[in-house]
C-alpha cells in the first residue's frame, strides 16, 4: 500500500480568488484539481463543463474544485491577460492557479511535481492530504461522481488501499477503506 | 427518520435471466431498478443507456442493475413480443422484469406499489433492502455515481439519514451514515 | 445517364393522413422518404428526428416527407397498435404507410421494390418522379440540406446528370442540370 | 429586391494561405466568411466545426470557407500569437483573416463594414460577389446545406429575390431565381 502527499501547488498568479490557496488550508476537504491549458480542445469541451459541474453539485463544505492552467506548448498564446479573458467567456468561477514556469524548460513547475502527461488531467486529492486518483484524459461522469463521493464520506484518518491504476481500468474499483 | 423497505417486485415475466429474481435474494447488494416503457423516448435516450452503463462501470458483486416494464399506456402497444424485440434491437444485457398488469386499472402493481409517478423512475436500494432514492426523469450521471458510491461504500446495518427529498433537489446530498 | 422512376408505394395501410397517398398524386414536389422500422435504434436516434426537421423547415409547398415502416425482422413486434403509438409518443405528425407484407418472405413490398439494404433508408425523389438519391443509413444534415435545396430548385423537365453513387461517396457532389 | 455587393475585406494579415485572398478574385465561386473569436464558446462549439464540415462537404471549386477574426473585446488576449496556436490546436486549415483594427474604436473594419451584431456570424456570398445570407448566430445544418446549394446551383448573372430576412426566420426559404 502506498499513500502519495499530494505535492504543493507552485503558483504564479491565482485568479477568482481573495487569497492565495494552498492544499494544506484545504486539509479535510476533497479537493479535485482540473489541469488544463486554455487552448487544449479536450480541456474545453469536457473537463472543464464537468468540474463546472463538480463545483455546483458538489457542497463546498465537502469538495473544493480548483483549476491549474499547465501550459507546456504555445506559451506565448497562453499568458494571463488571454487566460483571464477565457475565464470570463466560459464563466470559470472557481479559483484558477497560473502554474510557475519551468526553470529553462516547457513544462511549469507544478505540472512537473506531478508528473502529469499531457492536459486535461483530473487529480482527486482526499480530505488527508493525499493523491487518490490522478487521470491524464476525460473521466466519465458516472466514475467520476463515484469516486468523489467515496472520498466525501471516508472520515479524515482512515486508510485506503487503492487498488491498481484505476485511471486506466474501465472499471470503477471504488476504493474500499479499512 | 423514515426507511422504508423495497416493496416486493410484482413481476408477470423475467426476460434476460434464467432464474426469478426477489430484492430478498439480492440483500447486501445495492440495487438500481430503472422502470421504463420501451416507447417512453426519455427512457430511450437517457436511461436505459445510462443503465448500461452503470451495469458495465460498477462490480456486479455490488451492484445489481434491473430493469422493469411498467407499461401504463398503450399497453396493446407494448406486449411481451415487441419488449423482446426491443430488448434485443437496443442489446439490453440486465434483467428485465415485465411488471404484473393491475386490477382493472392501467397502472401496474409494482409500479403502484412504489408509487412512481411515471417513467423512466430510478430508485435505488440498500444492500439492507430499503429505498434510498426514488426518481422521476433523468438523474445526471456526476449525482447518479455518487449515490452508488455512496450505497456501495456503507456497511449494512448501517443507518443512514436522508436529508429530504434530493430527487428533486439539485444539490447533490450525500447521505451521511451514523 | 440512368433516371429510375421511383416504384409504386405498396401499402397495407396509411397513418397520420385522412387519404391515401400515392407518388403520382405528389408530382411536382420533391419527396423523402424515410424507410425506418421502430425498433431500429439509428432511425430512433437520427433518422426519424431529421426527417421531422426537413418537415418543418422546407415549405410543404416544396417538400413532402412521408414515413415508410418496412419490417423485416420482428414482425409480430411490430404491428400497426405498436407503431400507432410510437408515432404518438414520437410525436411524428408527417403521413406514414405500413409497407405491404411479403409473400412468404420476409422483406415487404416496397422495401423489395426499391431494392434498399435495411433501415434507416432515405429516398430522395425529385419532381419529375425520379428517384435521386438511395442512401442507407445516416446522411448528414449538411449534406441532405444541399441534395433537397438542389432538387428544389430544379425545374420539373430539367434533365439532371447523377455523378456516381453519392449516397456512399463522403463529397458532397451537387447535381448539375442540363 | 435589393442586392448588396459583398464589402472588401479590411485585412491586417492572413493566417493559412499563401497569398492575400480578396473577394474579387474569389468571383465565380461561393464564398462562406465565418466571423469569430477564438474565445467565443459558440464559435468554437458550432461555427467554426460547422465551417469545417462545409470546407470538407463541397467542392472547392464551387464553395469557398474563410474565417474571419472579428476581435470587439478582449483585444489584448486575443492577438495574433493566440490566434495561431488556436488554429493549430483547432486543426482549422480554411484561409483566417485578422480583421484590420478600428480606429480608436473597439470594432474592427470588416465587422462594422459587414454590420455585423457579434460573433459567430455567418455570411454568403454568391458567385457574383453580392451578399445573400448575413446570419448572427448559429444556422442548422440543414439550412445551412440547403442554402449553400442554392447558391451553388444558381448560374452567376441570375437574379435572386431574397424573401425577407431569412437569417431570422426559421422556414427555409429558398431563394428562387428569376
Amino acid at each position: 500500500m502506498f499513500l502519495q502527499k499530494a505535492p504543493k501547488l507552485q503558483v504564479e498568479k491565482w485568479l477568482n480568488t481573495k487569497h492565495n490557496i494552498t492544499l494544506e488550508s484545504l486539509r479535510g476537504k476533497v479537493v479535485m484539481i482540473v489541469a488544463f491549458q486554455m487552448l487544449c480542445p479536450g480541456c474545453v469541451e469536457f473537463s472543464l463543463p464537468q468540474a463546472k459541474k463538480v463545483q455546483s453539485m458538489f457542497s463546498d463544505e465537502d469538495v473544493v474544485v480548483i483549476g491549474i492552467h499547465t501550459v507546456f506548448e504555445h506559451h506565448e498564446a497562453m499568458k494571463e491577460v488571454s487566460l483571464r479573458a477565457f475565464i470570463d467567456e466560459y464563466q470559470i468561477t472557481f479559483p484558477v492557479a497560473i502554474d510557475e514556469a519551468g526553470d529553462n524548460r516547457p513544462l511549469p513547475k507544478t505540472m512537473e511535481a506531478y508528473d502529469m502527461q499531457g492536459t486535461p488531467t483530473i487529480i482527486l486529492i482526499d480530505r488527508d492530504g493525499n493523491i487518490n486518483t490522478k487521470s491524464f484524459g476525460h473521466i466519465h461522469n458516472l466514475r467520476l461522481g463515484a469516486k468523489i463521493a467515496s472520498l466525501v464520506l471516508r472520515k479524515s484518518g482512515e486508510i485506503c488501499q487503492n487498488e491498481g491504476d484505476d485511471a486506466i481500468s474501465d472499471a470503477c474499483n471504488l476504493e474500499r477503506c479499512t
